[in-house]
């Protein structure tokens, strides 16, 4: 068996939307499809991956490097040791050869994209969700019938009232605990909207992201301002590699810190658990796995964060999407994020799949499920 | 004035030569021309601009994320105060414009090498050589007339005598420090390589660079044995993200030790500054501004050295060319890399610059003086 192409498209998402530090309307997604010789119900098994959510396409790296070292390897180097099926370990390490150790940023992104199509395929050769293949291989060895899961949005640009109907419609969704976005306005503004949250949602459901936008001493002042408020968690204070910041806030801010969406690398991850302070007792950690090389360098941050005394139920997998949830449930993770209606078609899970108090099931059928999720598999088969 | 058109291409290198980790016979460069519609000489001022030596072509990147910006831009927004030059600070914040914090790597390249071009163009504008440009704005105003210059080399794959007639001919073209490449090789071996340049270098003018290829383990007992030579300096003996590595090795080796050219940002100097237990009064910092977003972020990176109580004459930019050799100059740096064979037609400086006693003489064409550099220009004048 063996590997017999592999496509890729880029698009835009075109979304109207902004943060406190970025706007998304030029925001671009790479999606690929690595084509197997491999035949099942009369047709060639083919695994999809993205380039994950709030980032560009990366697959000009794919295109440039990455394709053509899978595509000129010995079809055999990829396989497992029994030879029926990829070995993701193997491709990834052919993917990685002649790349120069550091600079973990788009690169990160082109191997995870890639990554998650051959993962995909190799669980669709074996014939069963991506969960249950990580969970007997890399897994405890069994999967949950329901995760926690939590929303993303509450980003800028709505009135108060508005920002109440969107939690609102969360709560209708089954979603318990939901995360607003913070720091793109002044701490009194951000204070007034997430009282104005607060009206609609108890404090230790509400977390506040300020994707890394404070400078220490802004940092400082906001966590004594959420202190009161007894939030569920107060997501990246200050630059994702201020490892110093992160350590000063958790000196002095007695609630759940959560960070790492912006850390694309093992070895960055091994410095926040190292330098920055964190307690895994109450911290999160939210290393997101389509941003940062895949699902082969995920299993190497859980041995690392596992040395460094880390439980597998402070990983919270940012992103939103399929990867993340079959990861959480394969890989015995706390839960992961949602996004149900942003970063579309990548964002939220199989159709169908509902949220109840919190916590949602998982997709039966194999691989990843994009099967499953209409506007994804229609986008695939427009454009590959 | 403005920016009229950017240009762009990649090539091939297609040397054969490898060190510890790399094979570079893939390896690709990615140039850019900035065009501007001022004119000199008859002829509008371009800028150019490459991506570094050791890391593939960014262009990629650079046109679809960064050229769109730069052209989409106000073209007063872009220009320095007075109106009458191109201020690259300010086009360095729309390049990066909409970029999520974090992940510094092939992006960081492609930045920079926009900056490169953009700078290039900014000193001819002014009609100085860059080094003058930037020593009147951001050094102590006056350039030295030579600046100390080693040469990189000693990859492998060659013999112990023609690793000899190497070096030979490194101290015949005026060179007095040399570097050559260890830890791809069993350290025995390693050391029979390095006392068989012993026996044409004086131990003082000889450095070892490990590419980043040892454990700790590895590197503590290489600095052990390296430790009786005296050599100029050990340089990345263990993974660059590694403080914790960088740490012990300097509580262990009394010699200089170097590092910092895979450290893509201004944040990750920062947190080798911090964690990695380096000593200002021995240790050499490597940065690469030609793959860590350019002369700007270079010019916030000396910043943070100072900060953090290092001379600047501690510095010696990675790289081998020309933005290494003025940012030396003009910025009042140690001294720099040169690679006057190999990375062509990026690596050396322009034509007829002779190296005496390891020194080197400046360029005195306006900007970084590529149009004195008979190879790069020619490659330039045939695909721009």
């Amino acid at each position: 068996m063996r590997i017999v192409e592999i496509r890729e498209f880029s698009a835009g998402t075109g979304e109207k939307r902004s943060n406190a530090i970025m706007d998304f309307s030029g925001m671009t997604t790479g999606f690929v499809a690595v084509v197997t010789d491999v035949i099942r119900n009369g047709k060639p098994v083919v695994g999809y991956g993205f380039s994950g959510t709030g980032r560009y396409s990366q697959n000009a790296i794919c295109r440039e490097r990455l394709i053509p070292r899978l595509l000129a390897a010995d079809p055999e180097s990829l396989l497992n040791d029994a030879g029926d099926n990829l070995d993701p370990f193997k491709a990834w390490d052919c993917m990685m050869r002649n790349e120069k150790p550091g600079g973990h940023g788009d690169r990160a992104i082109a191997v995870a994209t890639l990554d998650m199509a051959i993962w995909d395929a190799a669980a669709k050769i074996a014939d069963e969700p991506l969960c249950h293949f990580l969970a007997t291989r890399y897994g405890n060895g069994t999967v949950p019938e329901r995760i926690p899961v939590y929303v993303g949005g509450g980003y800028y640009g709505k009135t108060h009232a508005e920002l109440q109907d969107e939690i609102r419609r969360y709560l209708d969704d089954g979603f318990t605990t939901i995360k607003m976005k913070i720091a793109g306005a002044p701490l009194a503004e951000d204070r007034k909207r997430i009282e104005a949250v607060l009206e609609v949602l108890p404090a230790g459901q509400l977390a506040v992201d300020a994707n890394g936008n404070y400078s220490l001493e802004q940092a400082l002042e906001c966590g004594k301002a959420l202190q009161e408020y007894g939030l569920r968690w107060f997501e990246e204070p200050g630059y994702p590699l201020d490892y110093h910041l992160q350590a000063e806030i958790a000196e002095t801010y007695d609630g759940s810190l959560a960070t790492g969406e912006c850390l694309l690398s093992t070895w960055d991850a091994k410095n926040l658990l190292r330098y920055g302070g964190l307690r895994p007792d109450r911290d999160l950690l939210q290393f997101d796995c389509a941003l940062s090389y895949g699902i082969c360098e995920y299993i190497r941050t859980i041995a690392v964060m596992e040395e460094f005394g880390w439980s597998r139920s402070s990983l919270y997998p940012h992103g939103g999407h399929l990867l993340s949830l079959h990861i959480t449930a394969g890989l015995g993770l706390g839960g992961t994020e949602n996004y149900p209606y942003t970063h579309q078609p990548m964002g939220g899970f199989t159709d169908g799949l509902k949220v109840e108090n919190g916590l949602v099931g998982l997709p039966e059928t194999p691989g990843l499920g994009f099967e499953g999720k209409a506007n994804f598999i229609r986008l695939m088969q427009e454009n590959l």
